[in-house]
């Protein structure tokens, strides 16, 4: 049997029961390590699990998967994705190469941002399709998801911003020469994310990123418990010039909030604001909320 | 500590060993049971978790949490809920009025169907906003959600319809008696939606649910194993000829699938189909599918 098994959000133990089954009885254990991170180390893992754990990078799972099936028709062999395996596109893809294969497969599912985000306090039935905020270079910087945010922001519907992570990545010169050397991991901050989403909305100028008029939730390690999760609600001009380490460690996400915000949302998410004045004042004048 | 714990989508394994932790020290165990349910019943749980489970209906949760919470600030006290303990409005209720008593709270996030759904092939990226459908009656037939629908139809994303459940619901004649009697539950089954979507359209014609034009996926137990998960693709006029005991045991769930739908999800989902050439067919010259 091939598994695939969602790690959850958080850390080893937010596996499931019948996840953590499924592991100790597999002969191979390989760990997808490139679309998102846990808040642990691979050796945290093996210690939890009592066995070795094989860091897949993106070539092994996208290219090389029939090395991860190699005997998952005899043996139980899983691959463990951080979230819940339907989060990225690669691992329909392994799904389809084991059926090609007539590999029995089994999913077990975890919770992922995609719904986790729900710890905002906004509802999930109002959110629109979610958008993917990669790092703009000089050169590069595609602005794609404005228009996805747009359509989402015209319905007043939220939307999930998921930031960009580098992970494994060459340099332009390393990759040229074609030598194996990897930059340090990256995630976007949340300033960063916002300074990216302003700078589109200058010089689209259609007013749904206004920096002062538009309402944002930034998350990090949802579901990590108090001592790790960090939900900063405000602005999105707040959310520019608050420091950076107060959104707590990688990885962010964000929330642009739509104009079909409830008040039981907005109330809920006050806990988190930078300023809680301001966040009731632009969602009672600029959103429409029916607040006292 | 007040917990707010996940049980994800299929049966007792499917807790976290974080919220199985949290369980076994918590002096009284709460399991919400009325906007969804598990494949289990609550005695296996208690079996599972070697203690008690108190069932906490719709009452109990929205309008007497205080009786959930007392004593949390003291002691450790579980809601358990069924996916992800975001998915209803009420349990951000519970967690203000936790936060009103100063009582700490803590979410242990698990999959939801929200995220779950892409055990469908399609991809989380490409889905709109979730709809409800309710059972009609001769006399209320809400229809709001075909406004939602279409909202996604024209932006050519997909659409997640969760559909009714009744649970400890009373009679006209009970209700009106005061008789705390209530109505075995009834599950909405695939057959019934897609007749009630397609008497939408009847009279709407917009043609975003035309029932020989428009692709659907429907789920049942997502995440439990093949003896009980069924997955079923078609157009809206297949699934409402399929017979309704192909479709597996409830909770069902159905995608409407949208414009923007991709080769790759066309090739994942076919094999549910139940008839692969037009289910190929209608992606191809409906939908406007790059295929062979």
């Amino acid at each position: 049997m091939f598994y695939i098994i969602g790690l959850g959000l958080a850390d080893e133990k937010d596996v499931t029961v019948r996840g953590l089954e499924a592991i100790k009885k597999c002969s191979r254990v390989y760990l997808e390590a490139y679309t998102s991170i846990l808040m642990v180390q691979k050796e945290r893992l093996e210690a939890f699990y009592g066995k070795e754990v094989i860091l897949a990078d993106r070539d092994t799972v996208e290219t090389q998967s029939d090395e991860i099936l190699h005997k998952a028709d005899i043996e139980d062999v899983c691959l463990l994705v951080v979230g819940d395996p339907f989060g990225a596109t690669t691992h329909t893809d392994i799904i389809l190469r084991a059926r090609a294969l007539k590999i029995p497969t089994r999913v077990i599912h975890n919770a992922s941002i995609m719904n986790a985000v729900g710890a905002s306090g906004l509802q999930l039935y109002n959110f629109g399709q979610t958008v993917s905020l990669v790092f703009f270079t000089e050169t590069w910087k595609p602005d794609s998801f404005y228009d996805r945010i747009k359509e989402n922001a015209d319905l007043g519907l939220h939307t999930l911003v998921l930031l960009d992570i580098k992970v494994k990545e060459q340099s332009d010169e390393n990759l040229a020469r074609g030598r194996k050397i990897y930059e340090p991991p990256r995630y976007m901050s949340i300033p960063l994310a916002v300074s990216q989403l302003v700078e589109i909305e200058s010089s689209r100028s259609t007013g749904i990123l206004d920096a002062e008029k538009t309402l944002a939730i930034a998350l990090s390690r949802v579901g990590g418990g108090d001592e790790h999760q960090r939900i900063v609600s405000g602005t999105l001009r707040e959310l520019l010039d608050h420091p950076a380490d107060a959104y707590g460690e990688p990885l962010h996400s964000l929330v642009i909030v739509g104009k079909r915000l409830h008040h039981l949302e907005v109330d809920y998410a006050q806990e988190f604001a930078i300023n809680r004045d301001n966040w009731r004042a632009v969602a009672k004048d600029v959103y429409g909320c029916a607040l006292d």
